[in-house]
C-alpha cells in the first residue's frame, strides 16, 4: 500500500467505525427475527433505530465534504483504495440526501412493522398490518423522493440502489421483459413435456425436523460453513446476516418435505460463502463488501439452482438424505431425488418455486411495488392485484394472502426494490456457472463426491474476493466474458428442462 | 409532571440514548455469552467496544457541563426528577474522569479475556490466560485511578461505585468483619448440628437436561417470567439481562445435579423480576434503573436463598420435580428435598455454595482482588494466594484451578469491585425478608401452593418501583425501617441451620 493523504486515512477510520455499527444493527435484527420473544418488539424497534441513526449521523457528519475534497487527489491511492474512495462517496451520497429523523422514524416503522407482519402472516389478516404497512410504504417513498431529488433519478432507482448500485429500470425492464416474452411458452412445454413422462416418487414423510437439522448441517459444512465460524437456526424467513467470522443463515423446515429446508440452506450457504470469502485486507471498508444484491443473490442461487439441482449434486446428496431419513427404494435413488428436485409447478409460494416459475412471481413484485411506490396502486388494493397479476402470470390465483401477498418479509420490513435482485441474480447465476464449467470441466464429478474446493476456489477468485472493486457489469464481463443476458438463462432452462438433464 | 426546563428535558433525552445504547451493548454481550461462534470473538468485541465508546462519548459531551448548570435550579422538578437529576450527575461524574480511548482498549481487552476465559476455564489453564489477565487488570486499574483522582476516593471504591453507588470499603470491612466475625465457629456448629441426624437421602440421578429445562421453565414462570417477554437458556456462567419486556436469563444444567441448574434459575429469576418491575414511567432515565447491584442480589438471594430454601418452597416444588424426573419414595418428599437444599458443605465453587459458608467465598475474592489492585499481589501470585486463602476461611483448598481462581467470570471480564455485592446482598435479602415475613406472615403459605404474587407484590412496592429513587441506604430503611445490618443475617443462619427449620 502506498502512503496516503490523512484525509483518505481519515475517511478509512471513520468508513470502519460506520461498518462496525451496520454490523451491530444487523446483530439486533439477527436476534429480532430468531431469539426475540414477542414483547421484545418495542424496545428493540428504538435499539435499531438508534444505531441506524447514529450511523447515519456518521455517514453525514459535516466533515465529510472537506475530507472527500482533501482526499480526491487520487494520485496516491492504489486501484482498491481509489474503489474504496468510490463506495465511500457513493455511500455518503445515499445518505446525505435523506434527514436524519427520516432515517429514525423509518427504522422504527419496520422493526414495527415486521413485526406485526410475523404475526399477521401466521394468521393470514392481511387487514391487520395494512396500516403498519402503509406507514412503512409513505417514509419509504419520502426516502426514495429525497434521493431522487438529490441524485437525479427515478425514484424506484433511488431505493434501488441501496441494494443494487449502479441499478437501473431500463436495464431491469428490458431483462424482465425479454423473460416474459419466452416464459408463458417454456413454462407450457416443460409442464407438457414433464407430463410426458411418468413423474418421480415422492420420497415418503414425514421428515423429523432434527434429522433435516443435522442433515442440512452437514451439507452446509461440506458447502464451506464451518460451525466455529458460523451458525445455522430457524426463522420465519430464512435468511443471511452475520459478519465473515461468523455467519448467521436461518432456515424454515417443513416436516411434510424436507426439500424445503434443505433447499433454503444451500441458498443462504451460497450467500454466506461469498461474505466469509470477501477480500480479508479490506475488511470493514466499502470496497471489502460484496458487489450488491444482484451478485450476492447469484452466489446464493448458483448454489441452490445451478449447483444443487444437478445430477452430480444428488449422486453426493442421496446417500445422505437416505440415512437421514432412512430411507431406502425408488424414491431414494439419486435420479429419482434428481428429478424431484427440477419438477415445474405453478405453486403460490416464492421461496419454495423451482427456477422456472421463480421468475413470474419476482415480476409480479416488481411491477406492484412500482406501482405501490408511484400511488397508481393502494395498499387496500394490493391483495386483489396480487391476485390478478399471480392469475395473469402464472394462470392461478392463491386461495388466501398468506399465500399471497403477505408471504414475504420485504415490503413489510422496508425492503423495497429488492425483488428484481432475485431474477437478475438467477440470470447472473447461469452465466456464471457456465464460465466456471467452461474453465473447470471437472467441477460436476467433484461435487458428486461433495467436494465443494472446485467450485468455491473458482468463486473466490472471479466474484467472491473482487469486493465491489468492479461495477456489478464490470464482474461479470471479467468473470464470465459478457455483460448480463437472459439468453444465458434461457438456454440453461431450455437445456435442463428440455432438453438433456442440467 | 410539572413544566421542567428545556436543559432538564435535553437530558433526559440525551440519557434516553445512552441508555438505549446500553441495552444495545447488553444484546451484543448476551449473544457472545449465549449464540455466538467462537470465530466471531474479535468482531464482536470491536462491535462492544465501538457502542461502549459511543455512549461515553454521549456521556461526556462537552455540552453536558452547561446542561447541568442550567438545569440546576431543581425546584420546577418533582422528587422523580430531582433524583433522576442527582443519577444523571453521577454517571456522568463517573464517565468523565476516565478518557475515551481507555474505555475502547478496557472494553476490547475485556472481551477478548472474556472469550479466552471459556477456553481456560474448561482446560484448566489460568497460565495461558494470565497475559489477557494482566491486561484486563491493568486498564481496570488505570480506569479506577482516573476515577479516584476526579471523585476524591480510595480506587476501590472508584470502581465499586460502578456497580454500588455510594458504596464504601469502611462500610464493607465493618460488615464482612462482623461476617468474618461468627462465620467460622458458625460453620463448625452447623457442621457438628448436621452430621449429629442421619443425612439427607440424595435423590437419584441422573436428571436429563431436557427434563430440566422444562422444570426449571416453568418455575421461573410461577416466579414471574412470562415467555412472550423472555428467554430461558444456556451459558458457561448464568446471568441475567435483557430490557424489562425481554428479560434474559442463563443457566449451566448439571445432569448428575438437578438443584444446581434449578438454584440458578431461581437467583436469575429473582433479578429478572426486579428489572421487569422497574419504573415503567421511568423507562431508560437513571432514575428508572434499579438501584446497585447490593439490592439486585438481594432480590436475586431473596428468591434463592431466602425463599426457595424453606418447608414452604418444597412443599410447591417436591410435586414438580417428582413428575420431572419420575422420582418417587423418601429422596422425594418434601422434608428431605428441603433439608438437601440446607446442606451445608465445605465446597469450592461459590455459584453452588450454601448461604452459610458463601460469605467466605465472597471475602476471599474482596480481598485478592484488592490486593491485586494494589499491587501487593501480582497475576503469578493469584491461584496460590487463592489456595492459601480459601484454605485459611474454609479449611480445604480446591484441587485446580478451575475449582478455585478460574471459576468466576467477573475478573475476566472486567468486573472488579463487584463481589462484595453478593455477600451484602444476601445480607439485605435476609433483612427485606425479614421485615416481609413481618408485613405479610401469609406469604409462607401462599408460597407453598406455588403463589408468588404476595411477595412479589411486597417486593415491587418497597423495592422494585422505587427504581433508582432512593439511595440503597434509604431504600433498605424505608422497606426494613433498618440500615444493612450483619445481626440479621446472623439470626436467619443461625436460626435456619442450627434452630427450627427455617
Amino acid at each position: 500500500m502506498t502512503a496516503v493523504s490523512k484525509a483518505y486515512s481519515d475517511l478509512e477510520q471513520r468508513f470502519r467505525e460506520i461498518s462496525v455499527l451496520g454490523d451491530v444493527s444487523r446483530v439486533l435484527q439477527w436476534d429480532q427475527a430468531v431469539m426475540m420473544p414477542p414483547g421484545g418488539g418495542g424496545a428493540r424497534a428504538e435499539q435499531i433505530a438508534t444505531i441506524d441513526t447514529l450511523r447515519h449521523g456518521k455517514l453525514t457528519d459535516p466533515a465529510m465534504a472537506d475530507l472527500f475534497d482533501a482526499a480526491a487527489d487520487t494520485e496516491s491511492l492504489d486501484e482498491w483504495q481509489h474503489a474504496n474512495l468510490r463506495e465511500m462517496r457513493r455511500k455518503w451520497s445515499l445518505a446525505r440526501a435523506v434527514p436524519a429523523d427520516l432515517v429514525s422514524a423509518h427504522s422504527m416503522a419496520c422493526s414495527h412493522c415486521e413485526g406485526a407482519w410475523r404475526v399477521a402472516r401466521a394468521a393470514n389478516d392481511f387487514a391487520g398490518i395494512a396500516a403498519g404497512l402503509q406507514h412503512v410504504l409513505d417514509l419509504t417513498r419520502e426516502i426514495g423522493e429525497a434521493r431522487a431529488e438529490a441524485l437525479a433519478c427515478p425514484v424506484y432507482e433511488a431505493l434501488l440502489a441501496a441494494y443494487e448500485p449502479g441499478g437501473s429500470t431500463a436495464e431491469i425492464d428490458r431483462l424482465f421483459d425479454a423473460c416474459a416474452g419466452f416464459l408463458p411458452d417454456l413454462i407450457d412445454d416443460v409442464l407438457a413435456h414433464q407430463a410426458a413422462s411418468a413423474p418421480p416418487v415422492p420420497p415418503p414423510g414425514p421428515f423429523p425436523i432434527d434429522a433435516q437439522r443435522t442433515l442440512t448441517r452437514r451439507i452446509a459444512e461440506t458447502i464451506g460453513l464451518d460451525f466455529d465460524t458460523a451458525r445455522l437456526d430457524e426463522s420465519a424467513h430464512p435468511f443471511s446476516s452475520g459478519v465473515p467470522e461468523d455467519s448467521r443463515i436461518t432456515v424454515r423446515y417443513n416436516e411434510a418435505d424436507f426439500a424445503e429446508g434443505l433447499m433454503a440452506v444451500l441458498h443462504e450457504s451460497g450467500h454466506a460463502t461469498y461474505e466469509r470469502n470477501r477480500p480479508a485486507d479490506w475488511r470493514l471498508q466499502p470496497v471489502g463488501e460484496a458487489r450488491g444484491m444482484v451478485i450476492h443473490e447469484s452466489q446464493s442461487l448458483l448454489v441452490e439452482m445451478q449447483v444443487c439441482r444437478s445430477a452430480e449434486f444428488y449422486r453426493y446428496a442421496a446417500p445422505l438424505l437416505q440415512q437421514a431419513f432412512g430411507g431406502a427404494g425408488d424414491a431414494w435413488e439419486p435420479s429419482n431425488l434428481h428429478r424431484r428436485s427440477l419438477l415445474v409447478r405453478r405453486s403460490f409460494i416464492r421461496v419454495d418455486a423451482d427456477e422456472v416459475t421463480y421468475p413470474a412471481h419476482v415480476i409480479l413484485r416488481y411491477r406492484l411495488e412500482q406501482a405501490l411506490l408511484a400511488g397508481d396502486l393502494s395498499i387496500a388494493e394490493l391483495p386483489g392485484a396480487w391476485n390478478e397479476g399471480f392469475q395473469r402470470l402464472l394462470g392461478v390465483a392463491p386461495p388466501d394472502d398468506q399465500q399471497g401477498c403477505l408471504q414475504d418479509i420485504h415490503w413489510y420490513s422496508g425492503a423495497w426494490g429488492y425483488f428484481p435482485t432475485y431474477t437478475l441474480g438467477a440470470m447472473a447465476a447461469a452465466q456464471i456457472f457456465d464460465a466456471a464449467l467452461k474453465s473447470q470441466p471437472e467441477m460436476p464429478e467433484a461435487i458428486a463426491r461433495g467436494d465443494f474446493l472446485p467450485l468455491m476456489a473458482w468463486l473466490g477468485t472471479h466474484i467472491h474476493r473482487k469486493g465491489s472493486l468492479l461495477s456489478t457489469g464490470e464482474l461479470l464481463e471479467a468473470a464470465t466474458g459478457a455483460s448480463l443476458q437472459a439468453e444465458i438463462f434461457e438456454s440453461h432452462l431450455r437445456r435442463r428442462y428440455l432438453g438433456a438433464a442440467g
